[in-house]
């Protein structure tokens, strides 16, 4: 009878300190998720050890509650997206998206090879460099409610195009550490497979809601417009990782398709609870997967230090040129919003270690890294933000009318 | 990067089914909740495969989000329960709990001993008919929105009875048939915790929050009332299994508590989504956990059918008897409220399998005479209370008033 004792105890030991720590980050003028992020850091099994490595491994009810969340929180972001005002920044964020791959890819590579990996160990390393995690940067986007803005918009559109472009360098440099020729047919279609689902669903889902959104007042049931919305983006998480995509992806494509609908308020309003409880989860485990130990050296933080300095400078660099056309503070504002690599280099890494590629130390550094990208990230955007925010009209009037 | 995608892939499944099973229960006049039962034994390892065994085992994320649901399904039913109502069915609901404890208990033993079984034997597999499982009668109720009524107020009272009750009555079984004395000093003790918690809780936290219910305004955060009882629920869930009590128990006095706080309407309202999006889990993996195979011979099916008579008829008579000073009408519908042993009754015969009282043939019959009873009582539970409700207020009038 008792056996969900231990489970419901992990729960709300993860649940409390991310309102703890929310609620002290929100005090010193910091996003709340920074808090979030630094409680799982604390409870942790660096720190205090509530929570075991066991807890957090992939496929624990734990880690399945943290993508549940991530999924109903990048959902949530594509309700307040509308495909029209994404179409109007294509070119920037398509610049943004690819810059945002090539320039981090080859810095990762250099610097890797410069350590004295070989070249072909040295791509897989630069693979950890690329893939931006959205999760963070929505929710700072969401927190601050800017998600109207131009820059969110080239952000949003540009984190899809990144997610292509890594998964598909991701199974380039697998293949040649696999000792395995490129396959280049293989590789287009795989190109063409996730192309091809993002436009679909995308561009028709959106087209087939806006002519028929009365179907969601048919049945009975009467919060069936928000059941059947999440079948939808369950469905659309799940088909994405099909593709090779991020489940986050056709979860944003279902809120966006669904902000389509009349019912648009209805469901934006209903799904904040579903946040409230369930995104902590995964900010509390993406903190709880830092493993402190393995940096407590000079020469490890040392390295620490490189990393994430080129990590961070080689994509604020892509997302700067490819958003330039915005004017420099904006274009700033999409490069910082493009930095968070989040748990898909905590991903590469752990692939690299179990292919024999990373030692145990460059695999905590690169999976600190990219946490310190997912660290950092959110009070300096949100201070972009803020001031971009003070400086008025004027410029605003301007970054809004650069892209179209 | 995909590991989630076949974890994915399950949720999608089992919420898409739950909302097929639960539209189509509704178009035939049926409780929703009847449908998503019916969806679970479907897509179960019984019929479809669609959910393999290992999907629905304890600890795996699938039953630890039903546990999650079953958890705020009752913390909303809790939120739509005053402690001064329920102290007003006090005298009636102690009856119902009692008498439905003693008489399933009697009847189970006596079947069991007429089967062939020790006493001792008997005794546990007797204890596998008494506990109320309060999940399904409480979302029948919410689904019919007569919360609100005497009878509706004597069950959810009678259950927390039923579940300290049934609770020592296991630990009593267990002792004595692990060859141990009855230590009665440990049993009182442990009653005594059971009945402090829940009344120290119970009394105390509502006492505590209606003079202090600004506090829950002190926070930043926007959704921070509802973050704050959210993480009162999953503590005090957490708590009341280190009581030995069922987690939804610590659930519905979290939801009590926090409905004597002034933001009550809209923490009922804020909780409406998460039930949409977790409820359907408990009911669907309580549906897939029916093995029919072990009931296919007209033997097994002719024992199922009479333990089932037993289960339901025993609880009856305990819940109407109880009752009896609310009217026959009311006392029929508390009786009928209080027959579903659902989870419950499946994991004490779990026991008894792994102790090795029961055979493999025994186990299913109970597991499945504790879902029958499950299935049948909201049909039952609906038709009573529609047909009730259109006798008109002469009848209300009486039962409102025959108990305080």
């Amino acid at each position: 009878m008792h056996h969900a004792s231990d489970i419901l105890l992990t729960l709300f030991i993860i649940f409390i300190a991310a309102q703890i720590g929310a609620e002290v980050a929100q005090r010193l003028k910091l996003p709340g998720v920074v808090g979030e992020i630094a409680a799982g850091c604390a409870i942790g099994p660096s720190l205090l050890g509530w929570l075991s490595p066991g807890d957090i491994l992939a496929g624990t009810p734990v880690d399945v509650l943290a993508e549940i969340g991530v999924v109903l929180l990048l959902f949530a972001v594509g309700l307040e997206t509308r495909l029209d005002d994404l179409k109007k920044v294509g070119k920037s964020a398509f610049l943004v998206g690819t810059l945002g791959v090539i320039l981090p890819f080859a810095a990762g590579a250099l610097w890797a090879h410069g350590e004295g990996f070989a070249w072909i160990k040295s791509l897989f390393v630069a693979a950890a460099f690329v893939a931006t995690s959205a999760g963070i940067t929505a929710r700072v986007l969401q927190e601050l409610g800017v998600l109207q803005r131009t820059e969110s918009r080239v952000i949003l559109g540009a984190a899809v195009i990144d997610d292509i472009l890594a998964m598909l360098l991701l199974g380039v440099v697998s293949s040649l550490q696999g000792g395995g020729s490129l396959d280049l047919q293989s590789l287009v279609l795989t190109l063409a497979g996730a192309i091809g689902f993002v436009a679909i669903i995308g561009w028709g889902g959106t087209r087939v809601m806006r002519s028929k959104s009365g179907w969601l007042e048919a049945p009975i049931n009467p919060h069936s417009a928000l059941t059947l919305v999440l079948a939808l983006c369950l469905g659309l998480a799940w088909l994405s990782t099909r593709f090779g995509l991020a489940a986050i992806i056709g979860a944003f494509l279902a809120g966006m398709i669904a902000s389509e609908t009349r019912q648009r308020d209805e469901l934006e309003h209903q799904t904040l609870p579903l946040l409230a409880f369930l995104t902590p989860f995964f900010f509390v485990v993406t903190g709880a997967k830092i493993n402190l130990a393995e940096l407590a050296s000079a020469q490890a933080l040392w390295m620490l230090a490189v990393v994430t300095l080129i990590a961070i400078a080689s994509k604020l660099a892509g997302g700067f040129l490819g958003a330039l056309s915005l004017g420099r503070r904006s274009a700033a504002i999409v490069g910082f919003g493009m930095v968070p690599r989040g748990e898909v280099g905590v991903v590469i890494a752990s692939l690299g270690l179990a292919a024999g590629v990373f030692s145990e130390q460059i695999y905590a550094i690169i999976v600190a890294m990219s946490l310190l990208t997912a660290m950092i990230t959110p009070p300096v955007l949100a201070w972009l933000l803020r001031r971009q925010g003070e400086d008025g009209q004027r410029d605003d009037g301007k970054t809004a009318s650069a892209d179209g």
